[in-house]
């Protein structure tokens, strides 16, 4: 057999440890828990990292391609600690770290038609693993905000905007990210849906405008919320408004460390 | 002096005529006319092609370059068909296509204030030389949009959004940047500024309230203007509103060809 | 019941026919066909738009999720043409009109070691329905391309690059995104593998270097190709070469009406 | 004169502190300092926040943008310090953030034939005001990287591409972006040019294909050259390599606190 030289093996001199190397957006279909329905498939965009030793060259970029091969069609949130061991354990690595993006849909209800669609939320798994595993789970939520000042202000009407809102958390306890959804989509001024028939529009525009919401209140409301979940031991929230009446956004965050 | 051989000038059994054959996405920095200022400085993202003849292997991507560099802090606007030209003539070729997208920032007075403020809009010149010179102008607009069904069907409150209007002209007499800007501004249900104070935002949430838009109306309305301005020949309109009550967009879109 | 008043249906008298109105930029869980595996999971961005008669204000948004919900867990390649006919007929459209864009995953096998590992190819399914159902399909792949005159010009090496080379047909009988692919994999230096042992990594290295491609060259090798086949009645290639010793890419395009 | 309510200022019972609340994604022309020309004209992307006491409901969003058409049209490299001073007074703030980006144009000599052509750098500024003020620059750098691996395996060729490198470090005395910018350029196998005519192509060929560097030699050398820089404190380093014979990309990072 032909011998083909380990260049990334070559020990190096220069004492650098390099904190994070390997693969980034790697676009991948994935299984994933669902809290209704048991597993959800998707598609992530990927990214998977070591921490490389300072005496050696390389990492051996193709291993993690390899372990990620035997586990996407596996449910990859039962199992991240698993996977991320055996990519610590094939690359003989201090520590690994891997990223997964990916949309996952929930079946919602319009509140006065009852039809049912679905909605799509763009999740965050971010695991680390050196001395020991962490997990931190983020949600992207879509929501609609209307200003308080522009209602209090105006004779009649108020602007209004489709808002994103990040909550990510690290947690004792495991968090679903169906709760996490739930949160946001009760601290802002009316949740969002794919389908609304005419009574429904009626009903998600009054709520909002009997509930206004600036960008601060979000977050504030959020931070009580997750601070009074014994779960949950740190955590980040940021909402970002697309304001109607003007092209750049309002932004808030908020970052608490238990 | 040294010779290297000319791949590229090598002839191509293939007989197949490229379309369009250059260099995309250059990131530069360029001059433009401004209806007010004279001029006006900005970054384009800028794409150069020419027709290769089926009997040229390739074509030289670096003369596209040498030429741009003649040019960019010229007026470009002003001189678009000489450098259109010149690229034809330096690579031989039968066609010669140019596309710039820029920022373009146009000093707005806040409806009540009067404080001013920069906004900025998004331009494209696509220009073609073949027999003869062509040159499409198109701007994008964001503006609020305030729903119509909402408002009616809603004891209070209406739902509204940034929505983002594009237009693009041919024209067989000049017309400004800022003409077709002014044009979209008075087809939503109302402007967008980057500066308003508290008097200006209770003015545009108003006027947004009492002169609702459907995606349908913004480019009905831009239509009829344009249609009726005899210096232009065709034209696209398309209006995309970012729902505040969806995740998805409302969309129309109008051509017309004179 | 309460009556909520339908603006929508209202009469519209600008007397502008609207070329295409409805949701875009909508994200959604769809099953594709799958030449190997009969079938596929896999995320979409969808646009769905019809047609709007002068005389109507309105098209009625929600109707478009309507029949997407029924359609999204079948198989939407093999139903696109009845999908389209009935948002045409719940529309009461002239024309209907739907643009999917999602991740295509084919396993792959490394040319030496022989390892499997998944590629993903962005897709586009493109359908109108006026009088006749019209289909167009697409799809970009990543390839490898090789300098000709780097490397004819150079003692050693040659610079080369990640391509994004993009294929869009219009067919008389049916072609799968699969053939489309193979045909743009033979088309350029080299095909490209998401896992790569060390021996397959030279096989690569090796075959693009003995293999080099102008831009130029692969879209006309693909044009030849494309032609040859009967099936395909209109086609466009693009290929975009994120030239390594450049920051702005070299891009080249045929159209095809046969 | 007619009294507006002012909700912002309202006081907030909820007791948390926002950590950072403003504006978002704001586009505008800037004026930014210039080691050969003085100055340059570009146009950034904006954010600008401010911390917010538990006690104070809302932030005053538009005294941002006041503030901002004052200074753009200053050389706002030079003056960010009295800039962010300025939004923490008007908005009585305990700590003020600025964050720019925005593409800095530099004119290279081609290596042989000596041809100048303008290359565009993405560059990042980050500037916190809470008890002092404290400064983060920040530049990616394309660049060309060939891969050891390859090179030694294979009889003739080695893949090659187009590289990010980012190098973000705060300091204690100044440190031009050029400088960062050489140093990247310095690390990689070779540097990027936007115009090269034949001669040149052949010498960034050859250079590139003598000085193979892995993703991993990039940070490393990197971070051998900004430790030996007593002006800079702290650093990060980021290589983010196209593979050419993936579609994912390689990546390293170290972070370096002095």
């Amino acid at each position: 057999m032909i011998e083909h030289p380990d260049v990334q093996s070559e020990s190096d001199g220069r004492k650098v440890t390099i904190n994070r190397v390997g693969v980034k957006n790697i676009r991948y279909p994935i299984v994933v828990e669902d809290r209704k329905n048991k597993t959800q498939h998707t598609v992530a965009k990927i990214d998977l990292y070591v921490e490389l030793d300072s005496k050696e060259r390389g990492t051996h970029m193709s291993r993690f391609l390899e372990v990620l091969n035997r586990y996407h069609q596996e449910n990859l949130v039962a199992n991240l600690e698993v996977f991320l061991l055996e990519i610590k354990k094939e690359l003989k690595a201090q520590a690994a770290y891997a990223r997964f993006e990916f949309p996952y849909f929930i079946e919602k209800t319009a509140p006065v038609s009852r039809i049912k669609s679905l909605l799509s939320y763009e999740c965050i798994f971010e695991a680390a693993y050196s001395d020991e595993y962490k997990l931190m789970i983020g949600v992207t939520v879509p929501v609609t905000t209307l200003c308080p000042c522009s209602k209090e202000i105006s004779e009649k009407g108020a602007h209004n905007q489709r808002s994103y809102v990040t909550v990510e958390v690290l947690f004792k306890e495991f968090v679903w990210l169906e709760e996490l959804i739930e949160l946001v989509e009760g601290s802002a001024s009316c949740e969002i849906y794919s389908l609304l028939k005419r009574a429904d529009e009626k009903y998600v525009t009054e709520k909002a405008y009997n509930n206004p919401h600036f960008v601060e209140d979000v977050v504030r409301e959020l931070t009580l919320k997750l601070r009074a979940d014994s779960r949950i031991t740190s955590f980040k929230v940021e909402s970002l408004n697309q304001e109607s009446i003007h092209d750049h956004d309002a932004y808030a965050e908020v970052n608490f460390n238990g």
